[in-house]
């Protein structure tokens, strides 16, 4: 490519946006970029509006001269863009907490990425990812779509599956983190370790190698898994890095549990490797009204304040608590990757393609690739022993289930979809829950109109 | 074959036994039996002469010449034999007890097949299938294993996949049962529908198509899965059908959640659809001292106060409360099927051999299959959708994981067998649980020996 | 099903007819035919006029009050249609005898069903099968389609995959014979045998095993298939079977080549296991003007001279030298267990549904399948050894690639048909020989139109 | 790793050891190398000291301290090796002669690496290769085994399947041969193209990607695959790699046979999409006693005579006749991206783990690889398209058929090889050139000792 880049951030006025534009600026020796479209809503018209002056500021601190628009019109921003980042919250995050709250509220637990909060945070996503898709066939048919809109997986695989749009990369940053977990643990440079990761979206594995060949998998296993004192301890040297697990209780797993599987579990695994010991901790942090959302959502408010400072012309460090450090690196190196054909290693939601032998090749996989100028290329992972690999393919139906059930509307297929969800016992407090989230995003699913009207006469 | 036919019962001295010898002695003019050779262990031997002095009383009330030999002798037995079936428990009713109490005791399911009781269970029989194999390949190198012990799938896989001995067939109940069932809500004669059964054993589902070729499974579903009361209508008309489904919480599923699965659950699938109300059931029961391997042992105790009669000369009515009922149907057809290359269709625990897409070639599943003088051929079952292929799968590596590490004796693999069944909520209780198992299983788990005395040392 | 049954037969003037009719007499009882219907076009009013009447005959000496319709009004005879069997041959035999000689002309094999001519009759075929499964949807949407028109598999998976039709069943007479010569070669009944087969249309393989279990494989081999006096005795007893084989060179495989198959190959098989020495006897054929066409137009020429004879009320004995027989008991016995829900167990092009392991689970294959009212349900055949599986899947390929070609009329995907296709040595001569079979045959070939032109431009 | 390098060259006294000393002397300032052994068999000792000598010489006008050691003692030269590359013929160019003049006296081809050649070149090579593997086991357990002994795909499978190894990777020049190819046709640097390989040794297709992410495949196909003119002019740019189609004639596909493929065949697709045109150049070879074989012998005395030549100290350029160019980048860039855990992509045979999706996980195939400390992983293919799939599964199965004939010595196998193998006519003839390069190759072929005794015996 040599035109210069036209790059379209929508859910712009989100709190993660000076991350993004520091990516964008620490790689502007080899981004020719032209102009940054933050796109919102009208009800985020206001967090826009303060996160876009600063990004301005932030571009002119560092003598830039890419144009920074704020806009509420998507389509208005869509036109001839290179690049497309997703980062929106249907609902913003008083979604979310509902996602979370309702759930726990009777005992289970909500996780807003792959839990029951997850699967209603899908059903309310997936939708308006498929206009946004809709729209680029019309104005950016050239564009790739960057999304690390949550649950990522399960939207980068609509974009593909029912989107039928290909040029599409679902991005996050735990890889980011087990990679930094790992060297820290063997004490070695991330670039001297390879790396091969494997799953899905918030439910990957990873195996490691040092540089003279010889697998550490194990090594790292022992030395940061066992316990939460040797996780700290592996992270201990990357300071940004605590952030990273932010989002999610920590608690350690059972050292036999993981010892001799032969690959490194993700910290989502926690979910479902300890699901009781989640359970314990989310309820309690439930009744102190300190979910996981209620938390982000004052550190929201204050990064918001932070930001309104005419001042601040940097992405502030109080940033790093809201949890999601490293997506800039992730989002803007993948940009610089595609843009510069420069075949880095990075772990992406693509096209599986047989890279894992016991999915279909046809579903999206999260899992190691060479970014080219054409996309990501998986590297192949090979096959699961048995005590993976059923649950991976659970996940991966408990998805596809999900997403059907978020592009037809179809009560039954998210009954279902809820029934083989691990984070989910399924039964009537189940479908309580269930009944209950979809009544209170109702203004978000229009899909499950009929449904949600016929439950609300049954409760009332 | 034309040799007069040699059967061999292990576990000859269980309650169930009255229903075998009535099986045979309905097929008394297709099946030329010699001997019947009823094998136990010392512990119970006193059983055995009851049941065994009842079955020559049948033997002989039905004017037959076949010899019923009573023995603590399992080699002697196994000599020459034509067909071996195993119906037993190792550690008694006694051992059940303990798999279903000590996992409530902790708020966790019990579910002596496919629960932690049933990997438990899985645990204790494994090693000792093994050793049968060991002799048959000695003793009776031609014969037919025809398996009933729970939990069936697993022991069959087990005969299979370690034991390397492949003329092995494994059988159950329940499929009989969802066939008069599907008969029953039709208004149809049984053998009028034709029936795809695929799955696991205790976790399967199946199609059904009427005497017109058009199918009829969303009709079965509406009239009989819909509602308690709606299945107990459809199991009217088979009086003794009542009993098949007393081993488990008689709860309905949820409507919506299977009405347009495409295919009918069977019963055992209320654990995984509807997890928390049969927990909730049994955790009652639990609570009563009426969990179900209680009211068996009352049950099997005055089953065998009666069978002490000495005018008691049939199967006696009352053992249709044990639940089981039809296994005679099963074991009995089955080895006449074999005999006499019957061909018959028979739902039974084989090879896949691509029977079911989803699932590799080499594992044991429980298909419709053909019965020839050869063994089962499955018919094709083809693929699942993924609302039910993915939990399909994980149960598959959870036999596996089970299995293995009933093999191995390794606690690592036993801890991933416990996290990975959906039925046992993962963490820091259900590894307790799984410890207090071990202990208290001690003495029939020679194979956990090292860990269960670290464990001893840990918890005293 | 009550009613009364109507059948239509696509192809009603061909020389089969009176077989067909003989079969459907034989099954009086069971077959509650109220119509039959023989469509043929202007081109073969002539004949259809005579095996019309003949058939009419036939009827009527059997006592039946079935009614006999000849017209060339395919819509008219759709018409609320039951079944629907196809026999007919685009461009009548003057196009078979094309189809072999125009390649042997070059030293190629012809072969009418999977070689260069075969590809031809594909791409012949399939356009005008795709015609009727137009009408059928519209004029007898619950009809079954019963296929006998060469290449049957090609012609059945067409009707699936491109014209999305499902109520299709391929048939062929080869297993059937295949059956009698295993039968044959042990001195056993036929249906004391158990059988399975696997593969595709004129290529499939099979096991046997006797009444007692034994797997009898490579007795059938070792006694009938070394050696061209084998195969003949071991046909002996049966006096019509002898035609069956009449279609293709009656040359032996090499003993060790096949001995530890484990398999046994059909009599199509030849043409891919001792190709050189089938092309060669084919080659003298060509000289002499006896290809197998060319003596299928004598054959056909004198039968319908005895058609004519207003005395012949049974099918004529001649008929068998036509080759083909028992394609009444296929055709009518497959027509019989849909009906009647039979549950047969016969061999048939049906999807393969995971039966056979190694090729995809949504194409046609060639395999026992139990007849139901519902269809055809295939029985598990698994996967072969290397030693056929390799050649299995290119043949499903070569079949795709020609139907993909037929449908597209693409010359390139043609030229690939022709270069991947066994039977044919790709390179000049092979691109010469799909030439010059496109030219003449190309008032057949509208898809093709302006690759024709093209090369009857460079060839002029 | 950090220690002095032992390179370790089974057949040393090879015409191709200067090319593998020119790559190494290449990579001085990456690779530490202490000691290199060149090993061959008393029948080579000749050819040794010559190009030994050479060797010797090279190294010392490098201005470099490396021990080369000649020997016939492998066991000795083994002995804590890193790195064990072997270039062997087995029965030395006498045995090609053969193996291309036998079969082509009977009209079929050759081809030395695939066809019937090949087979008996595996035959030979394979249990030569166990038997090294074997002495690896002992001497040097922790070195990689490098190959470029062909064929060179199946004695890496055999390496894998019977040998156990996994140490072991497989080479070939022709990938870069294709790269070369493919930067030609478009005017690129090689560099600023993406490629993806999937296949087989001799037997893989390519994609080519520009900087830009757009797929050139079509374009590179329209450009230098539709004529030999074509290829000549994309190749001249590289003057060496002229040499590289020395091997194979050099025959155009035919244009429309190939530029729909999607993808793009390799040189040595020509046998297999223009067989025939293969035959017949290859019959004219033969004829004037020029053969490859032949051909190659006459050059390989030609260069061993300029070997002599004490003055000569680099690698004469006359070596580029000989084919087989960009062997030693191929061979030294692999080790030294082993070694420096470089992560290069390259072209290897390799275990697929499910690269190729439509190949099982544990065969071997030749596939894009990064090489890393750890061996090479493949990045994944994908699917095939039907118009290639099937010829690949038929040639990996004919590999595995003649791997699994090589190891047990059974003539059934042998046959059906031979059977199955697209550039093998089967029938009579066929199996005469079996029998006949089984004879003439006998002191080579201790496997099949009876089986050419028989054969001996009943031509004789």
């Amino acid at each position: 490519m040599n035109k210069k880049i036209k790059i379209v951030t929508i859910g712009g006025g989100s709190s993660y946006t000076p991350e993004l534009m520091e990516g964008f600026i620490k790689r502007k020796d080899h981004l020719p970029i032209k102009e940054i479209w933050l796109v919102d809503i009208e009800a985020g018209k206001e967090k826009l509006e303060i996160v876009g002056n600063l990004a301005k500021r932030m571009v002119k601190a560092a003598g830039l001269d890419w144009e920074i628009h704020l806009t509420l019109d998507r389509r208005e921003a869509l036109k001839d863009a290179d690049f497309v980042t997703t980062q929106f919250r249907v609902g913003l995050l008083e979604a979310r907490i509902k996602d979370e709250r309702i759930p726990l509220s009777h005992g289970i637990l909500g996780q807003e990425t792959n839990g029951a909060g997850g699967m209603l945070k899908a059903f309310r996503t997936i939708p308006v990812i498929l206009d946004i898709v809709e729209d680029m066939k019309e104005l950016c048919p050239d564009a790739w779509l960057v999304n690390f809109t949550n649950p990522s997986g399960m939207v980068t695989e609509a974009v593909m599956r029912y989107g039928n749009w290909n040029k599409v990369v679902g991005l996050c940053n735990v890889p980011i983190l087990c990679r930094k977990i790992a060297a820290g643990a063997l004490k070695e440079n991330e670039e001297d370790l390879f790396f091969r990761f494997g799953g899905l979206n918030h439910f990957h594995w990873h195996r490691v190698w040092d540089k003279a060949g010889k697998e550490k998998t194990r090594e790292v296993l022992e030395a940061a898994y066992t316990s939460v004192e040797n996780m700290k301890n592996a992270l201990k040297s990357f300071t940004s890095a605590n952030s990273g697990v932010q989002n999610i209780p920590n608690i350690s797993f059972l050292p036999e549990q993981i010892l001799n599987l032969g690959i490194i579990p993700c910290m989502y695994h926690r979910y479902y490797y300890i699901t009781d010991d989640m359970l314990q901790e989310e309820l309690e942090a439930f009744a102190k009204g300190e979910t996981r959302a209620e938390l982000v959502k004052r550190t929201e408010a204050e990064l918001f304040e932070l930001y309104k400072d005419p001042n601040l012309s940097i992405k502030p460090p109080q940033l790093e608590k809201r949890g999601g450090a490293f997506y800039s690196d992730a989002a803007c190196e993948l940009i610089n990757s595609i843009y510069n054909d420069k075949r880095t290693h990075m772990v992406v939601s693509t096209r599986n393609n047989g890279a894992i032998s016991d999915l279909p090749d046809d579903v999206v996989v999260e899992v190691s690739s060479i970014i080219t100028s054409g996309g990501p290329v998986p590297i192949s992972w090979g096959s699961f022993e048995p005590s993976s690999r059923g649950l991976l393919q659970l996940m991966k139906d408990m998805e596809l289930t999900t997403i059907k059930a978020a592009v037809t509307g179809d009560y039954g297929t998210a009954q279902q979809a809820f029934t083989i969800n691990p984070l989910v016992p399924s039964g009537k407090i189940a479908k309580k829950v269930l009944d209950e989230l979809l009544i209170a995003h109702k203004e978000h699913l229009p899909q499950f109109k009929e449904t949600i009207v016929r439950l609300e006469a049954k409760y009332s």
